[in-house]
């Protein structure tokens, strides 16, 4: 599949790695293509990845949307994905599958970061009211972007969320995590896109217990009888 | 333990009938002891449970609160456990512990409620800044009343949160949590009081994982790599 990867960021870079690795044709989307492969201001500049993964395209939010066949992953910063989908225009995102991993951090007011909607709304259902043609699948945003598409990273069952309207775009995206190495037993379906909300609500406990374990290497499971 | 519970709802029923088998001597808040006792609306209401429960004694929020040693149980309606306290008034709370296990949902607004405070509050805090001179704790909130005094009723290991300030506080409530049958490794930790945001964000997708399911015989596990 021609997939589009939003987001230069640490998630942005391990997810369009591994739909690389499993034959997809990957393009990463930035705001400025040039500025972005000019920034060497530190080790873990996008640049310096970059010089290895030349394999993968670097667009425009707006190209890179354009270049997707039918799926595009949002992984850029939560507080501005709304402005960067309003880069990308309507037209390039169309009624594509948008699978929203980001969560809407608000680092303004020091740590630990709000989430900014919090409660009454979310950052899925924000981006599904502002283009409604999009198919808005949320995923992928309870845990560390390398247990995203590495599941075994944490030995034995563990779960991910799926929340969206569009039943047939999370079947599409069920499949896409199972080609990650999520069980299907341990893909756990929420429902409409407003369960979106709880998902995002895993995140201050999530940040907790990072900070407590340690380690990224833990998740949420849901533990039911057999 | 000489413990109060205060509340009349299914969780406070339930912690009590629970510290009453391990022994401990229990009596039961509420607004207004005749009232209660003469409310037979129907057939879940306290009244009849008492006629069988009459060994649990049954007082004002006031009065509970000062035959309490060490240990109160905030069991209330999270939308109204402040102005309970307040009803407690501050000299029966004292310095003593309060487990708050209290979900502050807001139904006003229909279905799904919505928590209130959210995100950068939390009830646990509010409790805490309304009564300095209490030792909160949350625990107990992030899943159903049968499994906070039974954790086998979900097979294999999953976890329960503590958050408070007072760290003696804590190691009480963990040994009170251990004779419910609590394993030590299950019960997590996660710091200050601040941290309950986090679990009582947790609430949001455990309604919605509940209707899902459709059984309240599911936990939280934090799975990590032996």
């Amino acid at each position: 599949m021609k997939i589009a990867v939003l987001g230069t960021g640490i998630v942005g870079k391990t997810i369009a790695e591994k739909l690389n690795t499993l034959g997809h044709e990957v393009v990463i989307g930035t705001r400025d293509v040039e500025k972005t492969l000019a920034n060497k201001s530190d080790e873990k500049s996008f640049a310096y990845w970059y010089e290895s993964h030349k394999e993968i395209g670097l667009h425009t939010f707006k190209d890179a949307a354009a270049f997707a066949e039918n799926v595009i992953f949002n992984c850029t910063s939560g507080m501005l994905s709304i402005k960067i989908l309003q880069q990308a225009e309507a037209e390039s995102l169309g009624n594509k599958i948008i699978i929203d991993v980001a969560n809407p951090l608000d680092f303004s007011n020091g740590m630990p970061p709000t989430l900014n909607p919090g409660n009454s709304d979310s950052l899925a259902e924000q981006i599904q009211r502002t283009f409604p043609n999009l198919k808005v699948v949320k995923t992928l945003n309870t845990m560390s972007s390398f247990l995203m598409v590495k599941p075994s990273l944490v030995q034995g069952d563990h779960s991910i969320f799926v929340s969206g309207n569009d039943d047939a775009a999370k079947e599409t995206v069920k499949e896409l995590l199972n080609s990650f190495g999520w069980k299907k037993k341990n893909i756990l379906d929420l429902g409409d896109i407003s369960t979106a909300r709880g998902a995002e609500m895993l995140l201050p406990i999530w940040m907790k217990l990072w900070n407590n374990l340690g380690t990224v290497e833990f998740n949420f499971h849901i533990q039911q009888n057999a």
